[in-house]
């Protein structure tokens, strides 16, 4: 069998190259193009030394590069590029997978109101599949167009869902403080994100609002019907990879077993692991895989379930997904290429 | 004047060694005994390199060390030990603060139950008072004998207390995420503490219950004769120090301006920071000194207040706040000793 | 095919660990047996989750485990455990990889002062290849029993190899400064691995003389027939994985091209990448790998050669350079199973 | 008494915000002018939230600082920048200390060449004292003008200075291997100095060649009068603060006792710490000190002194070192402001 042929735009950011890090090593695809508009002419494994020896390419201007005769492009761009280039892409018979947000929040008003711009491609958004196959794996399958899902959209959707579905919380009021290693902020330069700031610190961020939270109410809705109520907090580690959610939500029904509903509720799914009540779930576990593990416990004092839901950002909160997504629009193994093992320690 | 002699029970661990960074460069006080069983006989500054030129003492075994000569002696000890020996230094007119959890909560059943043994001395334990000055600087001055708080309990009660002092929030629905620095587990050869094990991963432990919960509930009764419902979840963060609380509150007045009420609350408070709001709230601007910055913020869809607080989880968190209590009981400036700058970066 | 079985003795150490993160996703071979005295009957990926759904195994006793009937057995022991082991499986037919050190020097009294016990198995130590492919590779293949080369080792043996081959340094004026990742001090409960102990600091240490320091110079000897005179200094990086190997060689030579050296010599080599001028020598570029990168430099004002090397404590320098040993025992390809591409970032 | 008034120019680095740590609890000096041309408007206290309540000063833009009405004024600037205004400060009467580059190397065409730009005052190069107190003290006393040491020199410098001084060490066969925390590189956006590009991983640079090793030399033939070769690499570590120097000497002499040469030679220093053998010489112990600890070593097979240097790069590396030249030059106590205890952990 022939690869299929994969495009990546934008290819120098930490998502770009962790796409790269996992189609190198994918049974049915090969990457034929990469771009980059401020690095052409670079060869990738210069600016990548971990690729060496596995990826022979080099970056090339969009509009010189052979996309159009890609089975299927990735668009690792900043917010608010995709809009603009899917649709020829699509014209052109080429499937599009933008991990960046623009076709993620169906109401388009709502978009332009978080990510500050116009939309340039509002029909697209109605076409766009969401992309977490837990909740449109069939959908993706068909699609052309898959919106990837945020990082910690992933983290909280996967915790959150099986208790809404199951009308065990108070979909009212929910509460997800969550905690980001800092390779999810980009490699851009940004005094913030240096180490002298970032190091042996930790803070919150975005307190009054952020994008993601808009992104997680539509995934619920979506998924059951209901509005949530959605206290949202993130929170910057001191460390590179990985997220953590522990979502708080106030018990309604007593007569289900917890553990039991997210068993059974994912006991199909190849990347969600439902962990046995007492171990722990921290981000390492599923650091460089495209797994979520997740915890559902009932603390001393009651009437609050805890969940906590971890993920690598990079891999199944970005990379990782993108890749899941594509194995089920080419109609592959869902798993393909996502068996690496998770680093530790 | 002659400094206050000072005595430090159990010096080997962080507390301790805190406690004796803070005190050598105390303008009042002097440690002249510190006792170890397990390393008497050895130099202090052998085992804690960081203190050559500043303390010439040598750790002395429990039983040999004149404290009975103190003014006041600290218990830098795990819990169970200052209940055993805390009544014969009282009895010898000695000062005592203990930075364990022995005389913290005021219900002995309830503190035998989460801390698994026997209470030795449940006399003292009405007589001690709980050392979080912010709520209880009165009794402090006039105390024999004080409870210094429990890391987590300071950060979540100097945050949530005006909240509910003014009625502002629903005390029944109150959540606190809490995250802590290593050195908040001691200093004790522990698998779990590895930096193999905990560097660069992130995870929530004792999500069914932990022993600061009932402390905080307490310390909230204590202050404004209100039980609150609290679901407490700690977490472990991959850096030495530092701890931040992120407190979630129903709102259920809308007629308190939030910034306003904390600031008012706390402006006479000299380690208690109020800070405005926009301004990052993170631990390393309190690192090393005995300082607690709080923000108060109501994000958009409303209903919930957030509050951000951090310490240093060795300084206000411990050894800073049973230096400004020995302060206090001896009648020296409350900030002596304590004026440290943060270290940052 | 069946796949060869392969027994991990003394499995809940981290190279114990990275063994079986490599195993479970070889081609060729399978874990059969891992045991450990004190954890027996636990679950293996009850203490490793994140192994969790790649191995249904149990820690077995020693004693019970079924090590007769496996094809090779992997030591992941302490100092001192397989020379008291080794000779019954050899006996049964078993091939035995040994990462600890019991058979890597070749001089017995010399092992015996700087392990600090009598050697239990002297008559196997002269039989046992060691195991660096690189000089190694085609005694690896016909032996019984490898001795896995040290971390330290490794990395400086790959790095000064060449230079001592072509004559190129003054071999008796050696120097090598060494930095560590702390996952190097292994899986142990010592308070000096603590995270609050060893995070946001750096320090030299066995400053005066270091195990490893023999065994390089034996490398070269045996490699060379030269003796070597090497200073060489080890340091604890405040980092779980890599280490970097900083090697100043007087330049005695002019006539040669140093990076042509490099490139000639490895040329062929599959885990060796000679780095081009001006590319960053990093351990995270070798993070997860078997890769050991290096690159050659003689600085301004001259006369010293100064050789960079990097490699992953625990694939290169142990459990990945124990898999390849193994791959050339049982006649696989030498890179089965490990394939996989580095963490970044 | 009137506190000294002090400018520093150039604000908003590491080198600035730690001068204005070390200056706001100084006993005998103020900071009156703090500037910045980017940021002219700002409070500082809004940039560096942790100096919240200790320094009610606004960024005011160099033209209309009142540095000319200052007793002394620093320069925390980018290279190239002191050397355009000193002049005009001197003839104002300010004492000046460059915490850059501009007047540390006596050989201007030799500076030139390192710093690829022109000289823009070479006749105070000549003037300019080099601000070792451990070698330049009285002349120190006396400036106008101090060039303030690099942070890699002064940890080589004074881990160097007694092997040669009492020849003991082969002058012309010297290794300096240097690591540095990330802090060293400068508070700049910059990708490379990104937390997800330098945590965690560890690596070499500027391997050909570094600005700080002919200033090295500079200072040895300066205080001994003997030209040395220098091998200089130095390294980057996955941390915010601290240097260490691991320096490799010949040695020629064998009636010198090592540790007694290094205690002799430094015993009247306040701030150098000779460290018995054995005890951990680590980049902790000095943290937010203005001290440097040295150990000295003959490591097994003899031949080779190693001497390992720690100091805080922030500190006595930079502003630490700038203070205690200010005592100097004004008449105070060496030591004043610079009493503050390491932060360990």
């Amino acid at each position: 069998m022939n690869k299929a042929k994969i495009g990546v735009v934008g290819g120098t950011g930490y998502t770009g190259s962790e796409l790269l890090r996992l189609l190198t090593q994918h049974p049915f695809a090969e990457v034929t193009a990469v771009t980059s508009r401020a690095d052409a002419g670079t060869r990738v494994d210069a600016m990548f030394p971990h690729l060496r020896g596995r990826l022979d390419l080099t970056f090339t201007a969009p509009d010189e590069a052979p996309l159009d005769g890609c089975d299927l492009v990735f668009f690792a761009t900043p917010n608010g590029t995709a809009m603009h280039q899917a649709g020829a892409l699509l014209a052109a018979g080429v499937r599009v997978v933008d991990l960046a947000a623009d076709f993620r929040i169906k109401d388009v008003a709502l978009w332009e109101h978080w990510y500050g711009m116009r939309h340039a491609a509002p029909a697209l958004v109605a076409d766009a599949v969401y992309g977490l196959p837990e909740i449109n794996r069939e959908a993706i399958r068909g699609a052309r167009l898959v919106a990837n899902p945020g990082c910690y959209p992933t983290a909280v959707t996967v915790g959150l869902l099986p208790l809404i579905e199951a009308g065990v919380a108070d979909a009212g009021r929910i509460i997800a403080d969550v905690k980001s290693g800092i390779s999810g902020a980009g490699r851009k330069a940004s005094t913030a994100l240096l180490m002298a700031e970032a190091g042996e610190s930790f803070k919150a961020y975005s307190v009054g609002g952020h994008r993601h939270q808009p992104e997680i109410r539509g995934n619920i809705k979506a998924a059951t019907g209901q509005d949530i109520g959605l206290t949202f907090v993130p929170h910057l580690l001191p460390m590179v990879r990985g997220i953590e959610a522990t979502i708080y939500a106030p018990r309604v029904r007593d007569d289900v077993d917890l553990e039991g509903l997210f068993m059974s509720r994912y006991q199909a799914e190849p990347f969600v692991d439902v962990m046995p009540a007492g171990m722990p779930v921290e981000t390492r576990s599923v650091r460089g895989t495209n797994l979520c593990r997740v915890s559902v416990t009932e603390p001393l004092d009651g009437g609050v379930i805890v969940v906590q839901s971890v993920i690598d950002n990079l891999v199944k909160g970005a990379a990782g997904q993108a890749v899941q997504n594509m194995n089920l629009m080419l109609g592959f193994d869902e798993g393909s290429g996502l068996s690496l093992p998770a680093l530790v320690p």
